[in-house]
């Protein structure tokens, strides 16, 4: 952990049982320590949570972009290095880069948050947040940002219902779980062979216990766009790049 | 971390993405951090994965009983504590105690580990490892031992297909998924109005990519037990103790 206050990093060791089965760090770990890093930044900041829940707000991960050189793997340590590039009434745009034990820069994120009323579920202005304005950052970050999916043109879908195991401690589903339900698309076979290098996701609404879904993916290339949608209301949307192993 | 090599100890904060609906531990991430705690424990007398892997063989967690007075809440600090109680030639037989940040004991684990050949999946005979001789504590653990579930006799079933995401790096369906699968055989409502008391599961055999499995569950009482098989061989079987919330 760093104390310069523009940038917080933090490492954390890959263990086995985290792994996927190519023994590499899966797309949905590297997304709870984005969550990790950006959460701990703004609780050093005294905007985190514990500030926020005062108001009755809180902040939500609107939409990550991952771009990875290469995965951890087992038995690596790896650091996270967060810094918020730019903000406006809506959101903030916190970016991530992602470094092995040697300093190597193997991967970048972007991510976008807002702030929302957790009684309306509305995002709120947070134009006002001096601390934000007080801690941009220039550091570079050389990944594109998140392109706007409109539709999914599916080639194939099927369906899942959400479980107990699945929801989080707002009564939602677990927003580490679209990830694992899309990535599932594929099989284990397929994963073994090709390799995720580029990772993006939109939140737009919320799932709930025993609601089913329907997944819809378009991979008719290594550029694939799925959405999850329950009826006519879209609960993500993403797009995977694939490269082969 | 404690030095004392007799008993490992480690704390943990419980973040709010970690939590289940009841803004708790879930049983899944517990058994995670009893695997943590043991392999770092083992690593530290220099007999972890690291040693074994030199002679084609590694620890497997064969059975767990888990008793909670209560689970560890969100934004909670808990820490664990492991030593070995007994071992012979087959298994070791590893203890934990979870405390919360006031040092309260609020529950109790109960662990078996074996060690296997990794080409044959045998286990292997442990009786010559000095280090855990020379380590055997007496601490006391007041929970009982581990039943020994014979068969389910089932009130209802269900199945399921192992997905990608499920898959660990041995290419087995990862052991912290089976807690997930048997406890969403309960909706998010019965789990909030219902607390898990004992946890106790036996591994038997290994699930494999798209392996569909069937769920038995008998749950006429609040004390359950359930099995996961694949046609006629049993993956595992648990006895899960709820209690009123």
């Amino acid at each position: 952990m760093t104390t310069d206050s523009k940038i917080y990093s933090k490492s954390w060791l890959l263990t086995p049982g985290e792994c996927n089965c190519e023994k590499e760090m899966p797309v949905w770990l590297m997304t709870e320590r984005i969550i990790d890093v950006a959460t701990e930044h703004a609780n050093s900041w005294g905007v985190g949570y514990a500030r926020l829940i005062l108001d009755n707000q809180a902040w939500v991960l609107s939409r990550v972009a991952i771009e990875m050189k290469r995965w951890p793997k087992v038995n690596e340590t790896y650091t996270l290095s967060t810094w918020v590039e730019d903000y406006n009434r809506h959101f903030s745009e916190r970016n991530i880069e992602v470094t092995d034990t040697d300093g190597n820069v193997i991967g970048h994120a972007r991510t976008v948050w807002v702030v929302i009323d957790l009684t309306t579920r509305q995002s709120c202005d947070i134009s006002s947040l001096d601390y934000i304005r007080n801690n941009l950052c220039d550091k570079e970050c050389p990944i594109a940002k998140h392109t706007r999916i409109r539709s999914v043109d599916a080639a194939r879908t099927s369906e899942y219902t959400f479980q107990y195991s699945d929801i989080d401690f707002n009564q939602h589903v677990n927003s580490l779980r679209y990830i694992r339900l899309l990535l599932d698309q594929w099989t284990a076979d397929f994963h073994n062979e090709h390799v995720v290098k580029r990772f993006e996701i939109a939140y737009m609404n919320e799932g709930l216990p025993e609601q089913t879904v329907q997944i819809s993916v378009d991979d008719r290339s290594d550029d694939c766009t799925l959405e999850i949608s329950h009826g006519s209301e879209p609960l993500c949307r993403t797009r995977i790049v694939f490269d082969n192993r």
